[in-house]
């Protein structure tokens, strides 16, 4: 009698660490919808109750945060989002940020645009600002077009720059219905590609200064490989992901980007860690072996995108998609904080479930965004 | 033995259920006091927490928002209401919003003035925005006073208007000891009721879309009754109770503004639903059958409102106030949140738990800061 | 037996007793290091979300909460405290606010200087309105310098003023490695010592209406002694340790400084109540019986960095420290807000649990950041 007894425990605690590890292992794999949108409410409450810029609320970080936002409303139509884009547009006085040639200081009007063109009031949004800055950052000289500096030779000459401007350009030309504006955001694109991007690896040199060139001066990694930043490349991903969303499907220069877009997720897929995240340094995973939020987040945002947009297999890409929004979850912390990304820089450095940005919400919430679109 | 015991046992757990019955049929008519304030900091947190505005921060929605926090501050001197206040006004430069023939744009002003008049800062305030507004608002011609509208062919032609500006004059012609003011918003006030106030149904139609003229073409609920929206009617009732408690007992048109708010009281209280609250068609509240937390509010407000001065009375009309107040309170989420607001609009529609907007927490506020003044 | 286990239990009981009252004698006198970043962290974090000031956000009040802001982020490093002053600042847009005579109105300017020195960001701080104040202040004539009022005979006529502008003065005066500025300091600073210190308490009185003169007329408290405010002296011996925590060592007039601290911070120590705390009336506890938290915190903030800096011995001065910082944890509340902090005034007043203003947040995050640093 007893020793059956015995037998029975035993096979009943084996069903149930059965149970217990799969569960365990599959946890990761499988989407739980229902806690998307308050991951991302709370992500976005605590954001503005701690409002950070770089060197003005008008500049690139607030510009890659309130892009999340929008999207975040774009995707949810809960008026919380809607509520903090107006309040920011509203303090920011619908302004870009001062330095017309430089990319960074147009990103903020991404979400100036939206509410232009998803809200019926009339006088709300000022888009002067914008207007003028895409303008002269378009089609007049500047330092950098026309400039001698080695580094900084062409308008866009770092691929976050693809981030920043074109998405924002994409939406004018469509507010404005001008396909002139395609056509020079076309150019400008096509001199950063060219610069920058890696053809054996399908990945993106941040800056010219991280392009392989056979000499021995160039910069590597400990492990020998190239230096490929996760956030910089998020920066051009995610940014293909806001262009294409927008971009008329017969718009002549569109299969480039399709192209472009499937290339890089081919890539970036291959990249993924076993924990659903992307380490810093793409190719040399030991170096800072954690995961960063930003990279990630614009990562799981842009291979969403590619599924719920019929450019990616689903059935090859989902399970990086659930890995990746599990993971981006685990890293916010009760409060609502997204943690674990990397500070402002140009190369690969480390971060800690304590480090965070705006813009890394913002990656946050573009992720949220187009995960909670994925149909079952 | 034990037959006594079960019997025992039995009459206690009767006797039980009657206390837990009772206690539950009465809840709703009676007031924790010790709640109110607590309640009321709640939500004003979580609105500051959640800025929002319709065109801009010195609009309407946040002028009854913030009329809301003023009486808040005005029945605690909690000062943090009145922080509240000062960094609102600071951050609109005092400023009206734009359109001098708009009620909407100058209700922001009551925040204003009650700043200049209850603190003793020199130099804090800048009125010098309001006093402009009125001016011309008052006294100069506009489009809708001398316009060819049919629907705006008077200056408050809807009856929102008459919680947006009237207050707002009363306080400025007691600030100013100027009867003139009153004056002039004594003919605008008769103009608006004159054209909507419907004296069978001593109610107000919402503009003359809805006003009933007999005709086969008159607006009507489904169930064949008349449009009366319960915000609107809301806007009317609380307007009143802060104009009358501010104009001078002696004003030569005080008992008119006396005996309009007692007709409406009396109106409104026949109306409240079981749950103590107001759905958003008054007279049809099969149409969306939920309580309504604006109307609702500046109803509670009123009432409350009306027994604390002595123009109500209080055996016919406290348990009216204390279902209210308990039915507003039960409208608020844990994190001070208050739902069950109807979005911005014109004529009933629905709302839910979480549908929210300033104003409404505005009403909220306003019902919180007299029913802490009843007397037992 | 049973004698014997009771006997047992007794002598356990006694021992129990023992340990828990050796820990309740003790647990004031002991630090946990632990808890000072988050206590700072809440305490800034609800001061954000509570937004207040007397008479704009760039006066005095906000000056002395951003000076606590300031040191805190000095002290930990922790970018939520630089994010805080740098949307500050913008807000602010780097403004004092308007009275050039009046010290209180550069109090803000220290955080800009802060933000200017400590990050590199070019064009971020627009320091134009903080030169053009303190040269206004130090060098030119105005209404307190030359003017007729008995009173405010003097720039720097209350003591409070020694905190305001004199920390601005140095921190100016290093950026500008410009002495002249720390010589007019000193004029000003000289005269004010001469007229408000009384060199027999080694306190500052706060104006010249509690200077005694010996007359009958002398102000008194009741128990017959002088008035000396303790948010009045935190000010001055507060304001001492930001000037000696910058000004060159080898600045002529620097033991001059040194000296005050030194025998203000003898004086103070004495003065502490056994719950850790000083009272509102430095000399007369007994009439608003209850620790103060706004000159606490300037108090434990100026002792700690005396210990700090050398300039206090730490085995006479550490108890009181860690006693002072133990009691104005127990005056913040669980969601962070710092109470029992005096309101606005120039005498000693009572404050309640309920009682914050920022720069009491402010004078929390100043001792803080120095107990922070103390060494085992």
């Amino acid at each position: 009698m007893r020793k059956l007894t015995l037998l029975k425990i035993e096979i009943l605690l084996i069903v149930l660490l059965g149970v217990l590890s799969s569960n365990k292992t599959n946890a990761q794999d499988k989407l739980d919808k229902s806690t998307i949108v308050p991951s991302m409410i709370k992500a976005m409450e605590w954001q503005e109750q701690h409002p950070i810029f770089a060197i003005a609320p008008t500049d690139w970080t607030n510009g890659a945060y309130y892009t999340g936002v929008t999207r975040a409303h774009q995707a949810t139509q809960n008026q919380i989002f809607l509520a903090a884009i107006k309040t920011m547009g509203y303090r920011n006085e619908w302004k870009t940020y001062i330095r017309d040639y430089h990319a960074d200081d147009v990103a903020i009007s991404y979400a100036y645009l939206y509410l232009e063109m998803n809200t019926n009031r009339k006088n709300m949004v000022n888009l002067e600002p914008t207007e003028s800055f895409l303008q002269k950052h378009l089609f007049e000289d500047n330092q950098w077009k026309t400039g001698e500096d080695k580094e900084k030779s062409i308008l866009w000459w770092w691929c976050d720059a693809l981030f920043m401007a074109p998405p924002v350009i994409v939406e004018y030309a469509k507010l404005k219905n001008d396909e002139s504006y395609l056509d020079a955001m076309h150019k400008y694109y096509l001199e950063t590609y060219n610069l920058l991007y890696d053809k054996k690896e399908n990945l993106f040199a941040r800056d010219n200064r991280f392009v392989w060139t056979g000499k021995e001066t160039d910069i590597k990694e400990e492990n020998g490989k190239k230096v490929f930043w996760s956030r910089g490349n998020g920066w051009v991903l995610g940014g293909l992901a806001l262009i294409l969303d927008t971009m008329p499907k017969d718009y002549k220069y569109r299969p480039f980007y399709e192209q472009l877009f499937k290339e890089m997720a081919t890539k970036i897929k291959s990249l993924q860690q076993a924990d659903g995240l992307w380490t810093t340094s793409l190719l040399y995973p030991e170096s800072y072996a954690h995961g960063e939020v930003s990279g990630s987040g614009f990562f799981t945002f842009a291979l969403a995108w590619g599924i719920n947009n019929g450019l990616l297999n689903k059935d090859e890409y989902s399970l990086n998609v659930m890995r990746g929004w599990n993971a981006l979850q685990k890293c916010q912390l009760e409060n609502g904080m997204v943690g674990w990304v990397q500070n402002i820089g140009f190369d690969p450095r480390p971060a800690d479930f304590d480090s965070w940005q705006n813009y890394g919400t913002g990656a946050f919430l573009l992720a949220g965004s187009e995960v909670l679109k994925l149909k079952d």
